[in-house]
């Protein structure tokens, strides 16, 4: 995948005209250009196009380097559950940093990773009360499959190493991360890489081949593709299956009902561990601490990153249901990982005000109540032409586009690199709403707001996704 | 490797007595026993012991939940390089956090990731000068894999895909760099990584087993290993070799002089680049912004971490020269990677107020001036029976204690637990050093003070080593 909210800015050419509220005296453009690697970007397409350079935000809107406006409509990228300029926060981070910036937690401690680690405790499902920090999603994916292998070999499985995931899911990109990605297009040039990474379907219900007509009976299909992986890798190599509650990649993949109960019973019956990857879903996304608590399973490990600080500090976590840390309680064995910044005081600092937050302004009660709002203006956009499909789950959504919504048949590669990259992206831009225009798997806008937003705010997503997507139409 | 250096404090059995100027109503020893999974460490340890808990730092002191006063002799995690407790830099962090907490730089940028990319580039030696920043030195490694599997894939040397690296070296953690890593003892049971990853012998001049009486033959000799690899391998199917200028893991192996040199020629004579693992060795520990300026060698890639905020906020960076970028340059094409936290506004911001007072406290040529006094002090401790060999460079040094000094006979892994586990680490968290007592390879103490430390601090340090290491003799 390459980030595509906005590879050009169709609407400004301008070069060097720097904001001075940037507080820069260089050209910010030409500096950029020459500097800056951005991630998962076509860097060609900035050569006759201006980057657009963030500059502030507050609440759930942007301020580029022109002053103008834009509703952040995928929460940062899928971070931003406060939304921006929450001074709390900075309140919390500039005392911790003054007190103690940093020490590791390599066999030391410090009060807030204590602290931020009980917290998490209490909010996770079950006896999920073993928190290794991270410092983001990438390495708590990681962490969670070395866990899973060094547990099984001190607990006498040595060969449970492998691992199964969905195809098109993403679980990060650190060669062990990626290894567990679904996305091929983004793992084949980096190939030889993990070894024992096993895929299978996802819940993509819309594009369903078998069951089309019973979703019920789907969800069973694809679970039991699990157990079917499971079988032909030999139960006795499989060490963990990753799961996200809502799968992000392929534009938001809602869980059958009754899946999530089948596959715990397929990883229970073969002895393999079950990850709930939660880096996007945790944290209130789904209206909820945890998915888990929304889709009713007990995972074995969960993985988080992003809304535990509301991204306002790199911080993730491996949380591990009690069995798992027995073996590393006794004697001199040890869990042999570690990460410097990983539990950073700063981090953590911020995670425990934003927690708190969440409690003082019930921040998960308002997404349980607000989501069908939410829903409701998404779903008004079936009407138009270009939608195929609105899925997702509380304030994330996605929607796919396609050619013919009777045969639901979609664009070609040419067709969508133009609809996504040449018009969606720029247009919504230009229009004042970030979002995300993807193609890993079939062409979809992703949309994942701050969870602040209201009834006011989905109004003004759903007037800009009409006037664009509409256009876009008539375009292609 | 289990972090070792205070797994017991020896002193204190106390559990529960939480300084109230933690802030916490809990129970902060209990809580951690039941939520927070330390890392590299072993669990057990605080069975019957005080987790030791550092609650504020000031300068290059550090304290615990008690008050007790400690020397941070390893700033942090080779972090710390201007010490603890600056205002500016929670100034900055603060301002930035209310501005623009969060933004990501995927297809986007914010100003204080292009001024700090600039800023790096300007730093770096040659035309190292695009920046792709992570969060961390483990993502920076992987990184810099991944761009050279992509950039031969896109150049038309599809199979160069592997990288060589040397024996007992750390490179991090994530499978992708714990790949590259070259400690046995903690990749051991997460195999199998990523293939490709080949070992070759690292500088130990004090182990030489050839040219033992003739350090630049010794040079010669272990830099043509890597030629050998190469062969051995196939140069069409190598991508990279990872060095860094000053060894970690093994306690501080220094290069021998033409080392560098002829590594630079080797890579040259294959088509091989050649990454400077800069995560510890960067910003100012060798005393210079890189060590590849002390050594004088133009890596085509630098990764960094750690000091490049001081350890102040979470970041790293994988820089590369001009023509690794060239090819990602034109039409649609791009380095397919990208982390969500990598560039954090608020790490950006932080890394330029830490590197614009490196400029103005002249930090580096503090640094300098000041090396040889903390060398002396080191070498002083030659005298004493325990002590085989002092090296390392900058404020960064090794101890390697031995059994005889004359045959230079090591101790026995019973030996090498009871005296790093059982004496040392204890003994020095007692006396008030923090600093590492490691035996991933042979048993070393190993030192990396705050930069901002100065003679009265390295006598500190002396004092404390020379009594502690005596008494230590008299016990094993």
């Amino acid at each position: 995948m390459t980030q595509t909210a906005n590879p050009t800015s169709s609407g400004s050419h301008r070069r060097g005209a720097t904001d001075p509220s940037t507080g820069a005296g260089l050209d910010l453009q030409e500096a950029a250009r020459r500097h800056l690697w951005m991630h998962f970007t076509r860097l060609g397409a900035y050569r006759d196009h201006e980057i657009p350079v963030i500059v502030r935000g507050e609440g759930p809107y942007v301020y580029d380097q022109h002053g103008k406006r834009y509703l952040d409509g995928l929460a940062g990228l899928f971070t931003s559950q406060l939304g921006h300029g929450r001074r709390e926060l900075a309140e919390a981070a500039a005392t911790q940093m003054e007190t103690l910036a940093y020490f590791p937690i390599w066999s030391y401690a410090h009060p807030r990773s204590i602290e931020l680690a009980e917290r998490i405790a209490e909010l996770t499902p079950g006896d999920c009360n073993r928190v290794f920090f991270t410092t983001g999603g990438s390495e708590a994916v990681e962490s969670a499959w070395k866990l899973a292998r060094q547990y099984f070999k001190v607990t006498g499985q040595p060969l449970r190493t492998k691992v199964i995931s969905r195809e098109v899911a993403y679980h990060g990109t650190t060669m062990g991360a990626l290894s567990v990605t679904g996305v091929t297009d983004i793992k084949s040039v980096f190939e030889p890489l993990v070894p024992g990474a096993v895929k299978v379907p996802n819940t993509n219900f819309y594009r369903a081949t078998q069951h089309a007509d019973d979703i019920e009976a789907f969800g069973r299909y694809v679970a039991d593709r699990i157990e079917e992986a499971i079988l032909a890798e030999g139960p006795e190599t499989v060490a963990a299956v990753y799961l996200e509650p809502v799968q992000n990649s392929g534009g938001c993949f809602t869980p059958p009902p009754g899946y999530f109960a089948r596959v715990r019973e397929i990883c229970d019956r073969y002895g393999v561990l079950l990850v709930s990857d939660e880096v996007i879903c945790g944290f209130g996304r789904l209206g909820h601490y945890f998915g888990a608590q929304r889709y009713e399973f007990q995972p074995d490990m969960i993985t988080v990153a992003k809304g535990l600080t509301s991204g306002y500090a790199p911080l993730g976590a491996l949380i591990a249901r009690e069995h798992l840390v027995e073996p590393f309680l006794e004697g001199t064995r040890s869990f042999l990982h570690g990460i410097t910044f990983a539990g950073h005081p700063v981090s953590c600092a911020v995670g425990l005000r934003n927690l708190q937050i969440f409690e003082d302004e019930g921040i998960c009660e308002h997404v349980r109540e607000n989501e069908a709002s939410f829903r409701q203006v998404l779903e008004d956009l079936r009407g138009l032409p270009i939608v195929g499909d609105v899925r997702g789950a509380g304030y994330f959504y996605g929607i796919e586009l396609v050619k013919d919504k009777t045969t639901k048949e979609t664009f070609d590669d040419e067709e969508s690199e133009r609809l996504l990259r040449g018009i969606l992206s720029p247009s919504l831009y230009d229009a004042g709403l970030i979002c995300r225009a993807d193609d890993r798997g079939d062409p979809v806008v992703q949309l994942s707001p701050p969870l602040i937003c209201g009834p006011e705010h989905f109004k003004e997503i759903g007037e800009i996704l009409r006037h664009v997507l509409s256009e876009a139409w008539k375009q292609i």
